[in-house]
């Protein structure tokens, strides 16, 4: 057991608060002579039936969680089809997010595509340019991984300050999910590709925007899959169904969904969305270019505004997540003093490389107000930045990219605000 | 790349089946100079817009998929209250099972109990009987980790030879799933239990059956969990929201739904669900006791009765699932002549403990019936049995914990169908 938890305030915590609200701790013997309200009440529960295994094929969350869903915010965006929706991340544990509630962004909304019109064409520098179909997919030896997958754009609207109160639209452009997919190199090697470094891939997708990318055949050759399962069923409708592209560790729009060619070219294409988009203007005017990577970045979710503390003074878990595009985080702090004084936390599990990893900070609280933050390290090194940290290198024009540390103001009621301290 | 697909043969199979099927391979500047039908029709996908982020809070899945679901088989039990479902794994890959599709075993049903009225009792031989609600339970060290779950019967009716024509009523009782949860040891800690080793814990549900069932002491202080999220999210109601047991590797029974009291006792129940039910009687009349662990065990989930092979001989990936309640598979075995000869299977990530593993076989199929089976091997050097060296073990009477090796036959057209071999 976590030394926080001492035996002491805890046997006090259950004695007080949390015994009041039950109505009694149990007395033994007394309680069964005289019956407790409480016992009375939990004994009802066993004398009705409930729901047959024929009725719900497929299960949807019971209704008092309607509210833990994804959520967009209207005024963002001028058109819902070219938006973003943000996962509830506020209510979530543990590292996967069910494809259900996992954020959607669409340039041009999500579009039904079905197996037997699909097709993938790989062309460009390659020996024997092919049309796969669906099928032929899944004649390709697969493997599976969990990674996640963030946004460009999460957290940017905090650049201008604290701006959205509530982790969900804060940091809920992100989601993690265990892929089943080809890994491209076996598809480029199919095509007799070139494959020298210097080359590149262009992919798009199938929908309105295309939403072209160039990736560098390094990393086309590394790690990308050709992924058509995620959390072991086929990727939803709004994920890209039949066919995404899976890069681990860069950002999302990356991510092509509903993949309909890769054509290995000898330059990168410069498409929009590779220079007006997704790209940092610097201080000077020029741009950050080629920012695929998302560096390691944390984030507490519970307790959070849409997360509040509950109960009064004493045990209280702090919990949240964090991740690095480079590889695995080694390590995540928590401050309940706006970064003057750190605790280490406690990993949920050593987390996989380019996925999510859950931290936990058993701690007792003291009733006091606290500005909380967590900072992430990863197996390179790297230190999450400060917002400050990272003005000093990009300037006041930054969109994209924003990793730095969080703060959430927790008032002596349990309440949860996003500020911004200096 | 795996040695199997070589690349003459995918070549081959590439320009002759799939280019036919798909229509062309394309011809790079020929074909943009006399558009190719099919990439006319490619194109046309980028004609339209799709869904906004707005239209669903909470996904389901495409309606293309609509058959992965689960199902029930009306005959088995007496009415679906106390029955069972099973999960679609012939559809599903990778190694986590959505909640939403995954199987459900109730003994009185799936009742609904929301988490204001929630208690669990802590009570017996212990210095503090203690009644936590469910924001208390929230204040604990929680750990996250994928197990799996298999109910005792699974695979039961396969004790009468080969009955089930599909691996998703064989085999389909069984689900993976990150947990959220509490150490048990944590709960019985705060409650003052006695710990020793000759100690049991009674657990029970909510539910009308209220599925009462002993653990030993050191079980439950080992690695049970009492949960309240998997896969992120909430328990679903029929999985036991607000609150399961988690009883890692042991039959699903134990892992008891919307758990209601845990009772430290001097001796095992001995109730119902562990006399009657859940044991198997042997050729002399005596039953096998405490029979709790789930032994290794494996199915090829595809090629199956529900996933025939629908494309000619060449390149075929030979897909299944692997798991142990002893700990991590380190090895699973696929024939295709019916144990005569074996090849060892290429595993998906090495498995976590007490998990399901996935398992590949990049094979070369050349259009001849098989006898396809695998077997599974796990870290204490245990492997899958024949169905045969279970009848000498335990005679002809047995019902639960059929572990035995699968077979499924493959005509030359690429159906499946379940078969006994002898």
């Amino acid at each position: 057991m976590d030394g926080m938890f001492r035996e002491t305030s805890r046997r006090a915590f259950l004695r007080g608060s949390a015994a009041a609200a039950a109505g009694a701790t149990v007395g033994g013997a007394a309680a069964a002579a005289t019956p407790d309200p409480l016992i009375t009440e939990v004994q009802d529960w066993a004398s009705f039936t409930g729901t047959g295994v024929d009725e719900v094929p497929y299960g949807m969350p019971i209704h008092f969680e309607k509210d833990v869903i994804r959520r967009n915010v209207e005024w963002l965006t001028a058109s819902p089809i070219s938006s973003i929706n943000f996962t509830p991340i506020h209510a979530l544990d543990g590292t996967i997010t069910p494809q259900g509630c996992a954020f959607e962004r669409h340039h041009s909304g999500a579009i039904e595509l079905s197996k037997p019109d699909y097709r993938l064409m790989i062309n460009g520098l390659v020996e024997r340019p092919l049309v796969f179909t669906y099928d032929d997919l899944e004649r390709f030896p697969r493997e599976n991984h969990v990674y996640f997958c963030e946004c460009a754009a999460n957290t940017g609207m905090e650049w201008a300050g604290a701006q959205l109160n509530g982790v969900q639209y804060t940091h809920g452009m992100i989601h993690n999910m265990e892929y089943t997919g080809i890994p491209l190199r076996l598809l480029l090697a199919e095509a007799g590709a070139q494959m020298d470094e210097n080359l590149w891939v262009y992919v798009e997708g199938a929908d309105a925007s295309s939403n072209g990318r160039s990736i560098p055949m390094a990393k086309a050759l590394d790690d990308v899959l050709v992924a058509f399962k995620a959390n072991g069923e086929a990727l939803r409708l709004e994920h890209g169904y039949p066919v995404r592209l899976v890069v681990p560790g860069w950002e999302g729009n990356m991510w092509v969904k509903w993949l309909r060619r890769i054509e290995v070219t000898d330059a990168a294409v410069e498409s929009r969305e590779e220079t007006s988009k997704y790209t940092d203007v610097l201080e000077d005017g020029t741009a950050r270019k080629w920012t695929w990577v998302m560096d390691a970045k944390s984030v507490i979710t519970s307790p959070s505004p849409q997360s509040p503390i509950t109960h009064g003074a004493g045990p209280l878990v702090i919990s949240g997540l964090a991740w690095s595009g480079h590889g695995k985080i080694t390590r995540v702090d928590v401050s309940k003093d706006g970064g003057v004084t750190w605790e280490t936390a406690r990993l949920g599990k050593q987390g996989d490389t380019k996925a999510l990893t859950r931290f936990y900070l058993d701690t007792n609280w003291d009733g006091s107000e606290m500005l909380l933050q967590a900072r992430a390290m990863d197996e390179t090194g790297y230190i999450q930045p400060t917002k400050e940290q990272l003005r000093e290198l990009r300037g006041e024009n930054s969109v994209y990219h924003n990793n730095c540390i969080q703060t959430w103001w927790v008032d002596e009621s349990g309440k949860a605000e996003n500020v911004e301290i200096s």
